[in-house]
């Protein structure tokens, strides 16, 4: 698996194994650890605002005891005509979202924070992606909710698992949608050199030499 | 694993572990038949007429040979500027083509086609998803290529892999961009009754009992 130089630690506040699947596969190096702690927003804030919110708590809560280290939070809601839907309590509730976000469009909303106690410096965003479902007939909702897979999950669906029959389309960030987005995250990382892309570090290239003009 | 009551073989004609994981990971039970010939069309073709004749030429290969299953063919490329990237053959080649696609939106197009020879029913079609990569650095572009991802990748790049850091947003099916537009081949399945989804299949659902009203 091709690495990163690292120049810091890189610590992900998040207890989604979805989150940790995305950065592994990025290629990242970094620890998991999260606080017991729930955080709360304002609920009137906007999506985005509210998000980014609460992706700052998360982070920050864990960048104080770890003043060294790189943290990311992040949080994800779906929105479904203006209306927050959080992870389904029963299958009755599993089924009544998936039915609402039936043949329409939806937004998923990942707010995120970056930050470094040490150094006080820190970044956080919120990104928005569509989410066009197909529509649903009656035994793919209740088959789909008689799946575990519904039920730690915002909207009641995994657009990365059993889940991806239900997707025809999105238009903006697909790690969005997963729950952390990857391009926004490494191009911060990237920039304020926590970690380094360098060719010639001991990985197997297709070719012998490579080089960096 | 939650898997469907299937009432076929289904075969996939394709060497990709790309697609393989798609179908996986939507939870078919499949097997995997390739014919070891290159397949080829007429370049005149425009883009989404190429890919649908290319995967219904590579299910027909083997459809003949499996006439009672449902066999599933596809064929992937990118489209930058009107003009087709294939996979790379060198370091430079790789490195070109990450250069001509950064910060900007190409199109990427995947043909399916899904054929039983005993029944002569078929489907086929084509599916565009636009993808925008951020802005690449040098650095990026030449650590990207040091590693193996680009190379057997149309376009030099892979959007589930390392290379999630280079791909901002998408317009259209993520699965498109993977390799098999898993929305699209799950509904033709479910709407021939190739497979069904029965809620009352024994796997562990989250609650004891489920219904299909």
């Amino acid at each position: 698996m091709a690495r990163y130089v690292q120049h810091a630690p890189i610590i992900l506040a998040s207890r989604s194994p979805r989150r940790k699947a995305l950065l592994q596969q990025a290629g990242l190096t970094f620890s998991v650890v999260f606080s017991s702690d729930e955080e709360s927003a304002d609920s009137r804030l906007d999506p985005a605002a509210y998000v980014r919110f609460l992706a700052e708590k998360k982070a920050e809560g864990v960048a104080i005891r770890y003043p060294e280290s790189w943290v990311i939070g992040a949080d994800t809601i779906v929105v479904n005509d203006g209306k927050i839907l959080e992870k389904p309590v029963s299958k009755d509730a599993a089924e009544t979202m998936l039915r609402t976000l039936s043949g329409k469009t939806h937004s998923v909303f990942t707010g995120y924070a970056i930050c470094n106690a040490a150094s006080k410096r820190s970044v956080s965003d919120a990104v928005q992606t569509g989410v066009t479902f197909k529509p649903l007939t009656d035994p793919e909702i209740a088959w789909y909710a008689s799946t575990p897979e519904p039920y730690d999950k915002a909207g009641a669906y995994a657009i990365q698992g059993l889940g991806t029959f239900l997707v025809k389309r999105i238009n903006g960030s697909y790690t969005c949608v997963v729950g952390l987005p990857v391009c926004e995250v490494m191009d911060f990382l990237i920039k304020e050199k926590i970690i380094e892309m360098a060719a010639d570090t001991p990985w197997t290239p297709p070719t012998p030499q490579s080089s960096i003009n």
